[in-house]
């Protein structure tokens, strides 16, 4: 699509949360969006700078209730998981563009989602118009998408290690396995017995030891099953994911570079990382907080036959909501760094 | 008073909580306490060592519920604040002797008391009967004390920080001070809005920015006025305080230095650290996890005329149940380190 | 001074630190300015982006060794302390403008520098020629400055909270009292027996009970003596300091908060955080890392008298090399913010 | 062996590093063994105290030069890797018991030491000699064993979670792999650029995607091969170790528990954890600080073939000076939990 005149109307539906307030400091920084509205239930009427003090000086926002949403260019979903399906219809009329980042629309086989959720999709009939948000693998189709579906966060770590191998046909036979580390702000800011500072602080918590529901994304996504298990780790933002995986018959080291180094030369956001010296040889979460970038490595046994990849973002940019305006970069024409230039930090 | 037969029969009032935990683990382990009974309203029938995860394997205990607490030798209650007051009389009919860890009957005047805690005492004619845990300060006394009342984890730094140079006549006119910092155990276990791990982790959070309340346990024990503040910093356990006094004309370090040797020489829990080399030069809390120690360290300034005290504890232990248990062993004419023996770690 | 057509080159001397790394950052993204040199000797020929992987994928540029530098527009002197006195003579040849982060050329009188770094100034005829580089006190002087001496990371925090009260007469008699709290990032990047990781971690370190070295910043900026102490606390980045401050005759919250929101209004990182509800009242440095906002509150006490500021910032930022981009944006007559947009996250 | 009489007389030898520290710690709070001497070779003469500084006011050794060493009942050994082996016939002059906890002597195939620690070792006739300093699996012959090798610590607890399985015959056929995760006091005491505060804090660094050491030492132990990798996490002290396993042929949940309550039933130091429900179902190394437990646990995937074996330990405790302190006991016929009995803290 051609780029257009004014700025882009957007509004950001759940905005109390950790999403939905990176969400709208990325878009309140983004040259070509009015950030016009930010819901939430529980806060309406309170100042959106109070939630999220980062923002003060900023914004004079204030949050207004989910019935008053009116018709925007652009609305951008944060709820929590299960409330966009049952919602999306009534919000399709509000907006041409919707981007959801909730898990709702991730997943386009019903019964995928029904075995992962728990339960029954609320419109399974409008799983298969949504295109998934990840400008690596889906640009082309993302540059006239209206309905985007932003993947989870350990999914797109684990995606975006697994797919230039899969999709260059250079992985072996057997077991792809991941193993997710996450902060603690991926559970979301709602306190619980198991989130508080004192239980949640220096934590190594193997939450889901088999089968996470990012395994159900990253299977749909790199066409090989894989087999997920996710950690808690002590940070508040940042994912890590180790994938372990088979290599086909003579694909060394040298093969495994240049295949990344192939997918990945004109990302912007994605950057392959498997150095041979200095500290930071491998991606790690702590000098991305902030930024939209995606950190890829690998390390081939020295013997051969398989090679363990490690992927690095912070969920809630290129894991959430950068990742979002990286796919809204996509779809209105615009350059797709805008918006989400900052580099993160070192030290951090 | 002296020794007895068999083991003396205790129960935890409020075992759930983190003050409540720490009072379990150290009578567990204590060669002359039979812990007999640990209550909970809110997890009554539930295992011990399910909220108490270090002690898996340790104990087959179950919670009980308060209104099935029957008869023990001694009652340590560590329920939130405000409740101890009014079931104090009920209380003190089912033991001999009865440790309050709560906030209640720490200070002696119920004006004061009113004053920092938002209302009028509940058993007012009490608060006389009650001796503050202190050994350092009141052994004697809590040699044949029934009635004790365990100071707060700030306030016992402090006043261990200023009662030698209080008591021996070495502070000048003018303001004493107080700066208080402490982890997030110190303020429970229930899950808030504040102290969730993704809000809560790396705080340096003022919440109390003027007259924290125990404000009021320092100037009853030291006998000076003191200007308090308190800080939450980035940690689980500990405490450190440091406290600005004036020093009386021609006080030195070496003065200084002598009556904190004089004070502590021969206290079990108390060790002067005021180092001229190494890393630990001052008191800090993080080698202190676990143990009863306080340390108490201090600098003078170069130019005279008043000095910074430092004092370091772990709130939970020092600053509470074990100083509850310190209480205990001179109650019954026990070794006063009996149960309290580790000493903490390094590194930490 | 005017605009200039094309951008300014500019050069980092000593770029292996955390400062000088974060001005490669700063000005890598800032859009008038072109980064031509990065010096270091022990690195040079070594990739910047090696020693700083937030880098990585942003610049080509490589270490120069210190006596390959040539004539650049603006050097940035982010050398250790003691260095740049020496060879100040020599920098002040190569460059128009010379903006200096070191601690060489922060204080005026050579006695005082003398007393608070042990020895005395190498160049103590230039000390008159520099200004100090605080927008927020110094703008005017610094539109058309060419030798600009960066303030230390605490004295920035507390003369802009001590400032406004100082500057209005509202102090009163009476003693100030500075305590910093600093990230252990602000020692530097050499490794040492007391900040490996182990040892600094969960630090609460007291490494200068009286007299830091930004007291003297601190005294000559606000014209009041200070006692400063300062502790190193758990986190990489950031600094928060409490000033506690006798208040003139009738001076209550009210005048406080006027006087601070008068003197801070249209400061484009100065931001007045002193709220009665949420969980951000005060100013917290997590909150702020990457960005160039300095927080500054303040509570009084209730019964009059004194009150307590407080203010955070950034210490790589704020602190140092983002305060010295401020510099150069007015010394170039730029936007104030160029450069200097990233607002900090939430969470943190 | 049947008792004595008086105290054993034991010496630590590299007594400044973390192993050396914890043996100090434990030895000093032992009742049967007297700690006579410390020695290091870079602090001798300095006070054992100010390198550990929890040890205050508990000891008042000073650090003994090498070759000072006299005769001991018992030698601990905590040197770098690649002393011991050169050394250790000296040594073994100087008592009849030797514990060492180093690296050297775990190995019992001197190819597999030198593909492992690149290069020949330098007594490899002594290697035979040495019993692994593992209770579980060699209770019986160190009974009366003179020469002992404490484990490394990723390898200790991925033994005590692999063991069970594969001695009682249900591991299937396939590829079993280990994700260690470490603190950084298992990287040593010594400063270097990766373990300064600023670089290592908020880490996820995967320091050996393929082959790390102990890799070697389970496969020697298991008797399968395992694929391990190791990551440095956020905590000082601590180590997780995620094995994922293939099982048997109908192996399932209920015959997994079995097998572990059967081998660990009666195990002083091994506790199985694998709960349904609370916060900490499966094994975190955060409340083992200090306590000489390793927590075992395991969840079977829903769909059978595999499980995920977690095991969690103290890596200065069990996973090196208590366990060594655990052999003693074992050696000596004393009660196996003496000097042990700290269960580590909750919250932490």
């Amino acid at each position: 699509m051609t780029g257009r005149a004014g700025p882009v109307r957007a509004a950001v539906v759940g905005g109390a949360g950790y999403i939905g307030g990176e969400l709208v400091r990325l878009l309140l920084g983004h040259p070509r969006v009015e950030l016009a509205t930010v819901t939430s239930r529980r806060l309406a009427g309170r100042r959106v700078s109070t939630t999220h003090p980062n923002l003060r000086g900023l914004t004079e926002l204030t949050f207004t209730a989910p019935e008053d949403l009116g018709r925007h260019d652009v609305l951008l979903l944060a709820t929590e998981h299960g409330l966009a399906m049952g919602a999306m219809r009534g919000l399709l009329d509000l907006a041409d563009t919707v981007v959801d980042l909730s898990a709702d629309f991730r997943l386009r086989d019903p019964a995928v989602f029904a075995a992962y959720y728990g339960g029954p999709h609320a419109a399974p009939d409008l799983l298969a118009e949504f295109v998934t948000g990840l400008p690596e693998l889906h640009r082309k189709r993302l540059r006239d998408a209206d309905r985007i579906s932003v993947p989870g966060c350990m999914a797109t770590a684990a995606i975006l290690a697994l797919h230039p191998l899969a999709d260059a046909g250079l992985l072996g036979a057997g077991e792809v396995t991941v193993d997710g580390r996450t902060g603690s702000s991926g559970s979301g800011s709602a306190p619980s017995a198991a989130n508080v500072h004192a239980e949640r602080s220096g934590a190594l918590r193997v939450f889901a030891p088999t089968a996470h529901r990012h395994q159900a994304e990253i299977t749909q996504a790199v066409g090989v099953p894989a087999r997920m298990t996710a950690t808690g780790v002590e940070a508040v933002r940042g994912v890590q994911v180790l994938c372990r995986v088979p290599l086909a018959d003579g694909v060394d080291e040298a093969a495994t570079r240049a295949v990344y180094r192939r997918y990945y030369r004109d990302e912007p956001f994605v950057r392959v990382v498997a150095a041979r010296r200095g500290t930071y040889r491998l991606p790690e979460p702590k000098i991305l907080a902030g930024s939209n970038f995606c950190d890829v490595g690998f390390a081939v046994d020295p013997h051969g036959g398989w090679a363990l990849l490690v992927a690095a973002l912070d969920n809630l940019v290129k894991g959430g909501a950068g990742n979002a305006v990286q796919c809204l970069n996509v779809r209105f024409g615009w350059p797709e760094r805008l918006g989400l230039e900052f580099p993160g930090l070192h030290p951090a």
